[in-house]
């Protein structure tokens, strides 16, 4: 081995770094509680929940990344003591904390929806005056994937708001954006200042949850030239190392920013068999400081996850030019526990194979028989 | 898991075979007496040097296959006796023996280059007289990569290629090949019979190790179609599952076959890239009783060998659409440590790639910097 990388977290992500990581000499390290996690198979997974565990994780490796944006800060302080982090501590810092990251957002000239801060149920009250209804009411912390958000749609609801939300102590109260679709631009830069961008995703969600991801978003060959400056100034603001995520809404006002993740997302798995070089990979060479491989399409692509119930192997492989993505999770309502891509060679193709993987997945998620995908 | 296959060997076929099981949640287990071998990283290593080791292997999974086609008989006939093998016993067999293989060509009306059967310097006498000269005297078994073979281009060197090779006791004499080029072609058949074959690619050779496959090869929109109806006899006749790949020369005669290997090949590792689906995933779909997936070509691709020395990683990941497969080997001479693929769009990037590539590797083996390829 060339070098190791130690990573925060032991998931899906993990696991699929590590894949992209062994054929250049590169190993993995994993700092997680569960012993048997989707990236136990791929490397070392020091037990996050040992004594000194901290100290061990920081000796099995040269240099770090995370694959979840809460990785606790404190212990992210430790490491910096001895060794680095990429991303940089400050993308983490403020991914985790809505209202940073809404200012973040302010200062670079990224529309965000209007926003206020609330800490008491009289800031609600103000927020909703000042912004109107409906309004979506997040803790500043700790939310995903839906979780910790309330949605205001009139005001006999703020009590109710409150009540569920209000322990959290700071908050965020947005208003409500109108949009059509929801896209994420995914982009790298390396040691050097390089940045990469891979195309638009267009993402569709099923009760909160990401179901499948089109690349590139369709119609959205405008939009990929603001959504990369948007993202680049993140990326170089933060002097940034590694793939950053950033979600955004379409509006009739053009493009607005939803959140950042500090890392390889949901939306981008799509790249290890649509771009020339994966999200996964190129987070790897970012962080060993090598140079980074071309972002570049090589065909439309369609991302579908794998929530809760394990289709019929046969069945999924069975799809001419289907890809499985397992991550040797066991079954559970609403969990993610592998992906399959499609990369069909046409439009026809590629809306027969989506009505064929809907009645192939136990839970067909958005992904209805019905749908239509324009490139 | 949902399966587990057991490999004869570790090396790098072994490692990227199981690369590529790890996303269908299929692992894999290797019969070798490296223990740091280049699959160790990809799963459990059952020493096969141990008491009982070939009984310990046969517990660890549910089905077997190989990655080197020495595999000894003896092994795989202990083994059949309690589960399967992929491939059959049979093909193993042939591959191991030049006659017979040269006899299964004949019997299936593949052309090959006339032959003898030598086991005697009367014999090797004989069959001088009767193909002329050159000839190519080889062992039936045990050589590879131009080991084991002399090649007599006059009578009096016929004492000194008995003395060389006669200890072999069971030797072919074959008529030299006057050939153009080296191709392979690769295909792979399911459980179900269904077979599906690779493009053809040119191999390149350097002090008779691989140096570089070019894919497809070029000019071979008519040699594809004979090579796959004669590896198709192959694989039909064996009642073959999973990858075969054939050696054939390309002569003015038309296509000869050399060898055959029963396992995945060092002139398909472009298909990790370059094919929708790759000769080690297609493999272990086969073996694992799953549907194939496509061999189609995505992109033209050139694999190079590393031989013997490391490039400089960031030299090679600088090149535009480099892939840099290292296999965790240490540096000898001789020896296939990696390889890389380059996916260029279009020829002149390819020519200008290649050009780079050669001023890169310590061992520039036969890619030199004026190397003219045409698609």
């Amino acid at each position: 081995m060339d070098k190791t990388i130690g990573i925060f977290g032991g998931g899906q992500l993990g696991r699929m770094m590590a894949q992209a990581a062994l054929p250049l000499n590169i190993q993995c390290t994993f700092f997680e509680a569960n012993r048997d996690c989707p990236a136990a198979q791929m490397g070392q997974v020091i037990d996050a929940q040992l004594d000194q565990a901290i100290e061990t994780f920081i000796e099995s490796a040269e240099v770090f990344s995370l694959e979840f944006e809460n990785t606790p800060l404190a212990d992210v302080d430790q490491l910096i003591k001895h060794k680095q982090i990429h991303p940089p501590r400050q993308a983490l810092a403020i991914a985790q904390n809505r209202l940073l990251e809404k200012a973040l957002f302010d200062q670079l000239d990224i529309p965000v929806a209007a926003y206020r801060a609330v800490d008491s149920l009289q800031s609600l009250e103000q927020a909703v005056r000042e912004l109107g209804l409906p309004i979506v009411l997040k803790t500043a912390t700790g939310g995903y994937d839906g979780k910790g958000q309330f949605v205001l749609r009139t005001a006999d609801q703020i009590a109710e708001a409150w009540a569920e939300l209000g322990r959290a102590k700071h908050l965020v109260a947005e208003s409500f954006v109108s949009f059509s679709r929801e896209v994420s631009i995914i982009a790298v830069r390396g040691q050097d200042g390089d940045v990469k961008t891979w195309p638009l995703a267009e993402n569709h969600h099923h009760h909160g949850i990401l179901s499948h991801s089109i690349v590139p978003a369709p119609n959205s060959a405008k939009l990929q030239g603001v959504a990369q400056d948007y993202i680049t100034r993140l990326l170089n603001h933060l002097n940034y190392v590694g793939v950053l995520t950033l979600e955004l809404f379409v509006t009739e006002q053009g493009l607005y920013a939803n959140e950042m993740a500090p890392r390889v997302h949901n939306s981008g798995h799509w790249s290890i068999e649509g771009a020339v070089c994966s999200q996964f990979e190129n987070h790897i060479r970012a962080v060993a400081g090598l140079p980074l491989g071309s972002t570049e399409l090589i065909r439309p692509t369609v991302m579908v996850n794998i929530i809760g119930e394990h289709p019929a192997t046969a069945e999924v492989l069975a799809l001419s030019g289907a890809h499985l993505h397992l991550y040797n999770k066991t079954e559970r309502e609403g969990r993610k526990i592998g992906h399959i891509t499609l990369m069909p060679t046409d439009h026809a193709e590629l809306t027969n194979l989506c009505r064929q993987l809907a009645e192939i997945l136990p839970v067909p998620l958005a992904l209805t028989t019905d749908m239509q995908i324009d490139f």
